[in-house]
Formats: structure tokens, sequence, C-alpha cells
């Protein structure tokens, strides 16, 4: 996470200017994430210990000290709006779209994760079943957005490869967000302790990985790209329209 | 804030060279504001524990060690007057309204935190309503400048949409202000223990990223719009300086 930051921004002088600040949001998005990794690090490292039992097989298990899954869901409440906003910034799509889009993806999603949390800290099923079905209610409002709802904006991308890789990352999106309420409903049926949390653990990196690191990468190839097509496009219109003037002018 | 402070310097090669100044205070507003978090976090993390009686449920507990408020207000002495002075330099004002109104907000701001600190740490709740008193006396002029004395001027940006993100800063400005008196009251109103020092640590922290981080945002979108306004000025002179030069050699 921490390198993509390095490379989104190194990388900020090789795309046009359009670009730049969704490419500087997708670096602070892994910085974000980056800083919140370490600290569920030292959490996780503190809250359990593997133990061998008489030199037998090793085993998960707790020291006592709490571990803390509120990181995550503070970084998922300033993460996952800034990765929608970076895609619609990198669409381009006319001002007025782009700063409603902004405003809906961004408070729906900030209000999936804020709806996630008093579930995901709840021992009780029932409840924790609540708060995951409340939760889905935004999710799938912002799922529904990108598959459909972005369709028509994906075919006016100025280029084939802008078109598909647009596509590709609203179905990135859309199919790595769908393994969070998987990974969410581990403890909700049923399993509880440290080989749980665990399992909870490993999915939730795992999902974010792809959901920030691999989609970031195709927010810069996108930005790449059209920054190209734009570089090449506006080159003829400056030329052409400068000996059209000459030639009105001569004749 | 500190994903704050790297987004809007990465952003200054993106304003016009007029508006850099007040990005580059922007982002030092926010650093200084990273820089004394982490210190009243550590604070923080010494002066309190969250412990589990008998396996039960969580509540804060007292380790003994002291909380340190002073942190925040050598913050709000800093970034309290370099917040104006942003807001004020991104309006582009007559220079001579621009340093007048710098050097009055930015000492009235700065009276203004150095006067409720002598309360913040008093336990005596009418020595405290004292300095809030006194302290209410910049407050209210720093608010009532930004609320009516700048209407004039935020009627005379380049653009609609300039004008009405400059009223937005200073709305924003105004109503997070609003949250700080009322914070420092969970503690004048006879509340006291560990559960009113975190109410009040809550507030300030809501209210300080509402105030900084929040306001920030607005100060660099005033920054783009207007540059993006001023940029196209600038581009259609030179176009009819080259038609005009073109006309005057043909003819």
């Amino acid at each position: 996470m921490g390198s993509a930051t390095i490379f989104f921004w190194l990388q900020l002088p090789n795309v046009s200017k359009s670009y730049r600040t969704a490419l500087t949001i997708t670096g602070i998005v892994t910085l974000i994430d980056t800083y919140h990794h370490i600290r569920i690090f030292s959490f996780w490292s503190e809250a359990f210990v593997v133990a061998s039992k008489d030199g037998g097989d090793s085993a998960v298990q707790l020291t006592g000290a709490p571990f803390n899954d509120g990181y995550r869901y503070v970084d998922w409440l300033l993460t996952v709006p800034l990765l929608l906003i970076e895609l619609i910034l990198v669409m381009k799509l006319p001002q007025q779209e782009t700063v409603s889009l902004s405003w809906k993806l961004g408070l729906a999603s900030a209000l999936m994760v804020a709806l996630g949390y008093p579930g995901e800290i709840q021992e009780d099923l029932s409840v924790r079943w609540f708060w995951w079905c409340l939760s889905m209610l935004p999710f799938c409002y912002v799922v529904f957005t990108l598959a459909v709802g972005l369709a028509e904006s994906t075919s006016k991308q100025p280029s084939l490869a802008a078109a598909s890789l647009v596509s590709a990352a609203r179905y990135l999106t859309v199919l790595s967000w769908c393994t969070y309420p998987f990974v969410y409903m581990v403890k909700s049926v049923g399993l509880a302790g440290p080989a749980a949390t665990m399992y909870e653990q490993v999915g939730y990196s795992i999902a974010d990985v792809m959901a920030k690191a691999v989609f970031s990468v195709l927010i810069w190839a996108i930005a790449s790209e059209k920054s190209a097509v734009e570089e090449s496009g506006k080159l003829l219109p400056n030329w052409v329209l400068g000996c059209s003037l000459l030639v009105k002018r001569l004749y």
C-alpha cells in the first residue's frame, strides 16, 4: 500500500493536469490504508500469540489485550468515499454530474461503513444481522449505480482502451466490494474466538488490497491512457485552427 | 489531517501563482494539527485505559498519568490565525485590506485562544466561566467580521462558483467555531472525570476536523476555481492578440 502511494505520486507529472487530482487522491487512499494497517498490525501482535502446546501443533491464543477493529472502520470511512470520488474524477464527466455523483456515492458509502460498525462489535448474532441488513441498503445503491448508472458514461470515454479500463475499474469495485459482506458473515453465522477473528482479518485484508491497491492501479492506467489520447488530440486542433485562420485571411 | 497536508501541497502546481501562498499555509495548518494530534493521542493513551471489569462491559478508567490539554491550545494559537489569513489571501482583496484584515483577525483570534486557556485548566466553575466570557469577546469580533464584514468582498469574486465557495468557507468557519464554546462548557456546567474529558476531546476533535480539514478543502476549491477562471480569461486576450497581429500583417 505504501509503495503504491509513492508510485502514484511520482506518476503525477506524467498525466495531464485534469487527472492529477484523481491521482493525488489515489495516493492518499493507499497512504491512509498504510497507516491503518500498521495500527491494525500492532493491535494484532498484542492481542494474539501463536504458541505450540507441549511441543505439538501451533495454535492461535489470546494474550488478553483487546483487538480493536475500529481502525479498519475509520479507514473505510475515509477511504471508501475517496475511492469512489477518484473513479468519478478520472471518468471526467460534466462538472455538474461529477459534483452530484461525488456527493451521492460519497455519502452513501460513508453511511454504509457507519451502519456496519455497530454490528461488527456485537456478539449477539441477531443484532449483527440487523446492522448487516441496514448496511446493505446503501451498499446496493452504490453497487447498482456503478454497474448500471455509469454504463452510459463509460461508453463516452475518448478511446476503446480507456472505456475498457473504466469498465474494469467499475467491475473490480463491484466484485471486490461483494467480498466484504461475506467476510462480515464469518462471525454472523456463529463462528467465534481467535480463529474467526483471524479469518475475518485475512478476508478483509485481501479485499482491501483488491479494492484499493489493484483498483488504484487501474485508476492510474485510465489517467495515463486518457492523458495520452488527449495530448495527441490537443495538438491537432490548434494546428488546424492556425492553418485555417491563415488560409481564410490569404484567400 | 496529514493526508490533507499532502493533498494541498501536491495541488500547488495546479493553482495559479497568486493562490500558492494560501495553499501552502493551508497545508501547514493541517501539518501543525497532525503533529499536535499525535501528541494529544499519546497523552490520551497514557492517561486512560479501556478495561472490562470482571469480564463485563468495558469502561474508561484513569491510569493516573495527567492528560495535558496544553497541546491543543498551542495548536490553536498557531493554526487559528493562519486559517483566517489563508481565507483572506484566497479572497484576493486589495493589498491594503489583506494586510489590515490579516493583522486584525490574526491578533483577535490569537487573543481568543490565549484567553480561553486559563479557564480550560481550572476546576473552579466560576473562574472557568470568567475566562470563557473574556475569550468570547474576540470570538464575537472575528465571527462578526466573517459573517458581515466580508459579505461585500464575497460578492466581488470573479465567478458565481467562486463567490458561493467563499460564502461556504465563511459560514463553515462561523458554524464550526460556534461548537468550541459549547464543548468548553462541558466542564463548565459541573461535569468532571474521565467521561467529561472524553466528551470534550471528541467534541474538540470533530470541530477541528470541520474547521481545519473540511474548511481547507474549501480554500483549495476556491483557489482552483479562481485559477481556472483567471486562466481562461488570460487565454482569450492571447488569442485576440494573435488575431489582431495577423490582421495587421496582412492588411
